[in-house]
């Protein structure tokens, strides 16, 4: 299968090429970069030293569709929808990691990131690329858009309460503590060493974009309309993402009632663990765990006094937050297994 | 004044060492220690060699009595109960760090700490020693007994909302970031460096003990019943905590409202800054910005979407979380300048 | 191939693990701990949960012998010389992640570690398991010792220079920085989060027991005593090592003449990359480039000012070096593909 | 005494800021930035948030020449020499914190800096500002230009071997370990927090600048030329210097002579701990014990097998290693007790 990827120096863009190129079906034919062109892909991504000697290629979409049969899409928000037209057109399967096809709603897009969409028509045509929620959907697309990683750990936490009916809807809090590399490759003074380190930094406390899909995914298990408070908060490590779940019940429910939920929704899942052991130092999730694989560690305590179940996900933002949901995806969308070139264990300790 | 410490060999222990033996006021007499008995104290805390040449003494309570006109207990909670009786009896004024009598209700130790208090008939004449909240109470006081710090950020988060009658009192949340140096200097395998750093750990993610004196104090404010979901995680770093606290509104409020709640209560405080700022990096509170100071930064944000304000307080946990405060309420109790000795700026960047 | 791992709830044991569990041609039949037989692997490394069901059996040597046709042996320094006579006895390989079986000499452990070894006569079967210097040894061996990790960055830091007899071999210094994770799994004051963070600590900074194989291996390099003056620091990292060389110049040398050492010692080695790039961010090794993977980033500058080659060597230590290089050394001992599940590209960002 | 600061806006200046504001005897007058023109202090140095309401004055010599009598300047290397002559003229005294006047050699700018020296006829005026060198001087003068980070570290580490004769000094090696505080506040893909975090990253591994002055005062001390192979590396922390120094013994010497040679030149210094602890934890010096403070930790080992002497300097690369020693300079020049304004102790932990 010929893979190209249009964006590949930022973050996301690296752990996909990490992981397709010692994917065993996948032959990478073209990796684009604006800013990169024609410096080899090591000198951006330093890991990758002694592992090719690609270079980035210039971002010619003409290019990109001629050697692709499927194509990557890694760039930042409000990018993609502007040649995503002429990728369909010349009949290349995609999967965008970008937010532009992540909302079915057009107007969505005018709430959450205020622009209008430029090609509302292409929204129905992308599937929301959370194989835990869409698995079919995906097996059968030519378009995938894969979650935002603050979105996806807290739709993970979440689903399995909501679906159930046992929380109230519209009272749903996501406190979530995240690494620095959710914020891209680019230097600023927000992410100069000197004044991230250690910090604790509360970042877009309220109205946080990737509330909508959280939205769109939580209220599309129920038919009804959910409401999440969402905040995250920069944390001192560079990958990982802690969605912190608080929800209020809406019914009297004990801890057997909790498993079943989660284990209905999550028992077969590949990528999925439950975690919520008794004994030992990791009793809930904890983004150390996930480190450098797709696990999506998932994990709830029942609150008797303040009546509220709080649950927990973790995840290793540009693996199954990012990069290794996007292969997760590809895997279905071509009917391999879907964990192949996914298996790597996470590290620890690290 | 002649001052004595009971358990000086902790971290609190060690930050009131700190800030004593520059106390312009203070005579410090004696520091006692079960474990460090006859150690220099620099041996213990390296920040201390080249000040004192100070050792630890063995821990007799009728020598500290009799060599001490105040004196701070800073033990592991459940300790310093058993000789409180003789320091009453013994005619010093205490300040107690520990969990021991902050609370009121001789019940609230069964619910929240699993024990029968020994000397019920003291909790009374124990101040709650946060000077935001009990300032007049503190000067008049013999016996007080300082804030954990988790409650503390939890309490100045939430006090002005709760008491402006704007917020729902029976689903509150606190979600709460904290260092490791509120773990206390005893190792362990969850304070093993190799697998505590860069976690975001759920620690107690119910029933937290300080629940029950953050739910006393706002109780105390509104004569209501109050319901606290806390939920504490360590992260990535020694100093330093942050209470994210989400609390849904009960009535149609305005930024301007906020502020004016918020400034009614802290306005003329010495050591609360409120930090909600438009520019610049830090906009809402941050540990980062506190370290080495008795500052607590509080700050707030209106979610109008989700019908929530997310309020913020962030302390350095060994000085506004535990010894900062301890002498703040020495000075009160003692009627010097509320500051002395607690001027230094928090140190940037760190 | 029935494998073993004797001590395997050490950090070393658990990358064993981790690499042993997915390795294609390996059986992995039992893993030992005295301290935690009978329980989960998983509870104890927790990155394993999810990848397998295998408990900690008991430490019972006959057992072990029983069912592996290769024991990994990774103890304390002085445990596995207890039972290699019956290891070897047994007719089972053996691959030791000790000092127990490094050093040639038995006097040098009189020196090194202070005591008298209790089987000389094992020493001079075993082969120094650095492939970079001795695979033909390795691949005809049945015992082998895998260097220290301290050590290997060192050797392969010096080798080069050492070889083309171009320093001065009584003056070489080493100055290693390393992660906690060398120090092991056991809690102390020294690895106590509160008190190991931020750290730049200087440990045992004369006679290091590493410097005795450092010795050795370069000694053998060139028929002559060598002398390294070794001082390794703890840094504010998991895990990593970089280790600094200082070399003095015998005799005037070029750019070109380093690079022409360095690529003759090291031009076809499949887990060396040399590193000295004039562009980009990464131009000299550093541990974070190789974490997760089996990489010896190694690379030099010329001093012409002071007289001195600086040359560096990173690695991951757990990994390179010290379960990654014993599953490479079981690679060559068994006729296997080098490399075999060991071509997991490092992390980054991380 | 009025006290301007030129180019307050940067990590030095704060740090100036944040001693000054609170120095008894200075009355701040004027804080310059050319990029923060008319913003308040504390947006970009959050810390002093509380403590001032003082903005940023324009970058106007003759305005700052008007309002003070002592000067600091605290601006890049290149910078301050543009308008030295004018404040020599304008008759107040100057303390300048960069590179500019720390040579007295002009051609030694040349060989370090690659310039030639503008005001070459200024550098015999300023005196090299550590008191632990040159107290008297430095009491004596209107001009003083204070030491680079690293150079001091290295300097203070290796000044008693070198002055007691008993070193080679063709053949030192100063390996440095520093905080990203030293590498400014600009951001940049070098000091990228995902880029940053957890490195240990070589950093001009050979002819670093400040190798100039640690060569000038060493030579100063024995009237020798003496030649220092210098290699600072970028750790993972923010503020914080260790420099490791290793010395080859010209002669044989034992501890007692190290003590004798450390005591006599530190013996009575202020802000000199000397560290060689046989019990505890903190053995040598190491930058965590020595953050927030005015201390500069020095220590030292004899290696009798490799026939050297490692010898350590640990300061606050922000406090001790700028504008700690700056305040200390400026003590001195006027009369006050040397101590002033700089007893803040160290915090632990931090």
């Amino acid at each position: 299968m010929r893979v190209g990827i249009i964006g590949a120096s930022g973050y996301t863009g690296g752990e996909l090429l990490r992981l397709l190129l010692r994917h065993p079906k996948v032959e990478l034919t073209i990796a684009t970069s604006r800013k990169h062109e024609g410096e080899y892909l090591y000198r951006v991504h330093p890991n990758l030293r002694g592992l090719t000697d690609m270079k980035f290629q210039k971002h010619d979409v003409e290019a990109v569709v001629e050697r692709s049969d499927l194509v990557f899409t890694a760039l930042p928000h409000g990018t993609s929808m502007n040649f995503m037209p002429r990728l369909v057109e010349g009949g290349v399967k995609v999967i965008d990691l970008s937010a532009d096809f992540r909302l079915r709603d057009p107007k969505a897009y005018e709430i959450w990131y205020g622009f209008k969409h430029p090609c509302p028509e292409l929204l129905e045509r992308f599937v929301y690329g959370l194989p835990e929620l869409h698995r079919d959907e995906i097996k059968g697309a030519s378009y995938v858009a894969t979650p935002g990683c603050t979105a996806m750990a807290t739709i993970l936490a979440l689903a399995p309460l909501v679906k159930a009916g046992i929380v109230e809807l519209d009272r749903l809090v996501a406190d979530v503590k995240i690494g620095s590399s959710g914020a891209g490759a680019s230097p600023s003074i927000f992410t100069h060493f000197s004044e991230r380190f250690g910090v604790v930094r509360p970042y877009k406390p309220v109205m946080h974009r990737h509330t909508g899909e959280v939205e769109q995914e939580l209220s599309g298990l129920v038919g009804e309309d959910v409401r999440v408070a969402m905040t995250p908060h920069g944390v001192n490590m560079v990958r990982g993402i802690l969605s912190t779940c608080h929800s209020f019940l809406s019914k009297e429910v004990g801890i057997p009632d909790l498993w079943r939920a989660y284990r209905r929704m999550y028992g077969k899942e590949p990528f999925v663990r439950l975690i919520r052991d008794l004994k030992g130092l990791y009793r809930y999730p904890d983004p150390k765990m996930v480190i450098g694989s797709n696990f999506a560690d998932v994990g709830f305590e029942l609150d008797g006094w303040a009546k509220r179940v709080v649950s927990f996900c973790a995840i290793d933002n540009l693996m199954k937050g990012a990069a290794g949901t996007a292969v997760q995806c590809m895997n279905l969308m071509l009917g391999y297994d879907e964990t192949m070139g996914l298996e790597t264990p996470p590290l620890h300790p690290v």
